[in-house]
C-alpha cells in the first residue's frame, strides 16, 4: 500500500522504515531537506518530499507524525488536496481535541482515525529512529463515531505488522484520561523531583532508583508542553491526586507513624505487582 | 580474613558470596535455619550459625545485614561476646542515629564503621542473593572522628573486591541528607503514584515509562517504614521541596502557562544529562 508519513523525526521516521519492512511504499515529507537525505540514504522511507501536497493524490494513507498543532496547520494548508477515500491518522499522545478537529476539518469522504502508538525514546531525530521500539508496546486506536470499520480494521493491521504486543480501542475522551495518568502524570513527576535538587553533589550518590525514575525528565519541552496543555484539566486532576497521597506519607512522617507507612508499602506492592505478570 | 555476615537476606546472602569468592572465610549468622541451610547447600557461606555469640570470636570482621534496629538489640544482647580489635560494619540505608548509637554501644577497643553500599533489588530472601547486583554500584562509608584510618581502609578494600564502581566517604549526617533525596524521596514518589491510581484499567495501558518509575514502589515495608522514620526530617524537608517545584508545574497548567513549562523541561533535561555521562 503506498503510505505518506508527514514528519521524519523519530517516530516518523521508525514508522516508515518498519512500514517499508513490511512491503509498503513510504513517501516521507518532511521541511528539513537533512532529514530526507538520512531517511534515503539510510533506505528508511521509498522516496522523500519536501511539499505535502505531492504526496497526497498518491496514497491510501496519510500519518502524520508532527506535533498536534502542525498536523492541524497542514491540513488546513492543504485542505484541497486530499484525495477522497484516503484515511488520515496521526500518533499524538493526546487525542480528544485533536480528533475533533481533524474530523471537523477534513472533507466527508477523508476520513481521520488517532492512534496513538505507546513507544519512544528521549532523543529526537531519525538519526535515533528504531522500529524495534513498537516491539512489545503498547497500539492504541481511538475510534469515534465518524470511523468506519474497514478504516479502523487498516489502522489496527498496521499495528500488527509494526509489532505491537497490545492493540485496544479507547475514546479519544477516555485515552486522554489514562494518558494524564500513565505518561503526564510520570513525566511531570520525573521533572519536579529533577529540578527540586538544589544539591551539587547528588549526582555522586544516585542509585538504579534515581536514574530510572528521571530518564524521562529529559523531554521534548516544545513537544510536551503542548500536550500537557491539550490536556490539561485531566493532568491537573492526576498531580492532585498523587499530591493527596504524598501527602500520606508527609503527615505519617511527621506524626513518627510507622502503621500507616507500611499500610501505604503494602498497597503498593500489591498493586504493582499486578504489573509484572 | 575471617568475617561473620549477620543476617542471610537478600544483601547478606550477595555480600557473603562476593567474600567467599575473593578468598575470605565467610560465617553466616541467621535465626532462620531454612536461610542457613539454603546458604551453606548453595556455597554462598563457609559455615552458618543460629547464635551470634559463637561466631564473635572468630572473626576480625562482624558485618550486620538486619534492620537498623535488629543490629542495635543484637549488639546490645551479645554486648559481652564482642573480641578487643573486632571491625564492626553493616549496610543499613541511614545512617546519623544508627552510627551514633552503634559507637555509643560497643566499648572503646571495637570500632564500628558505617558502610551504604547502595545496592538492591525488589526481592527478599537469600534465594534471589547475587553479588553481581554491587558491579557499578556506588559504595558510601560514613566516618566519624571516631574511626581509625586502618579501619576505613580495610572496609574500602571489601567494597573494592566485592565490585563496586564508586567509593566515597560521607559523613553520617550527610550521607542521610544525601540519601532522603536520591533513595528515599524517590521510593515515597513511586509509592504515592501508584498509591494515587483509582482506575482499574490502567495497568493495559502503561508505557516503558509507568513501569520504570514505580519499580520501586514493591518495597519492604517493615524495613522501609523504619528507614523512612529514621531520617524523617531530611525526608519531610525534600518531600516538601519536591511538591513545591510539581506545585509550579500544576499552576502552570491551570494559567495555561506554556512558557513556564517549557522552562520547567528544558531546566530538567539539561540537569540529568549531565547523569547520562
Amino acid at each position: 500500500m503506498k503510505i505518506a508519513v508527514v514528519g521524519l523525526g523519530l517516530i516518523g521516521a521508525s514508522v516508515s522504515k518498519g512500514l517499508l519492512d513490511n512491503g509498503h511504499e513510504v513517501y516521507g515529507v518532511d521541511i528539513d531537506q537533512d532529514a530526507i537525505n538520512y531517511c534515503e540514504k539510510n533506505k528508511l522511507i521509498s522516496k522523500g518530499f519536501s511539499d505535502m501536497g505531492e504526496v497526497l493524490e498518491k496514497c491510501k494513507i496519510v500519518l502524520f507524525s508532527v506535533y498536534p498543532k502542525t498536523m492541524i496547520s497542514l491540513t488546513e494548508k492543504y485542505i484541497d488536496k486530499f484525495k477522497k477515500g484516503t484515511i488520515v491518522t496521526d500518533v499524538s499522545g493526546v487525542k480528544k481535541e485533536v480528533v475533533a478537529k481533524m474530523q471537523r476539518l477534513l472533507p466527508t469522504d477523508v476520513e481521520f482515525v488517532g492512534v496513538h502508538p505507546m513507544a519512544g525514546r528521549e532523543k529526537i531525530g531519525a538519526e535515533y529512529s528504531d522500529p524495534n521500539i513498537f516491539k512489545g508496546a503498547n497500539y492504541i486506536i481511538t475510534p469515534t463515531e465518524e470511523n468506519s470499520p474497514s478504516a479502523l480494521k487498516l489502522l489496527e493491521d498496521i499495528g500488527i505488522e509494526l509489532g505491537f504486543k497490545k492493540i485496544s480501542y479507547l475514546t479519544p475522551e477516555r485515552h486522554d484520561e489514562m494518558i494524564a495518568f500513565t505518561s503526564q502524570l510520570t513525566h511531570a513527576i520525573a521533572v519536579a523531583l529533577v529540578n527540586s535538587d538544589k544539591d551539587p553533589d547528588t549526582y555522586n550518590f544516585t542509585g538504579d532508583s534515581y536514574r530510572e525514575l528521571t530518564r524521562i525528565a529529559m523531554i521534548n519541552g516544545d513537544l510536551w508542553s503542548e500536550l500537557f496543555l491539550e490536556n490539561r484539566e485531566n493532568l491537573i486532576d492526576r498531580i492532585e491526586e498523587f499530591q493527596e497521597r504524598l501527602d500520606i506519607i508527609k503527615e505519617a512522617l511527621k506524626n513518627n507513624d510507622r502503621k500507616t507507612l507500611i499500610t501505604e508499602f503494602e498497597k503498593s506492592t500489591k498493586k504493582r505487582l499486578t504489573l509484572e505478570k
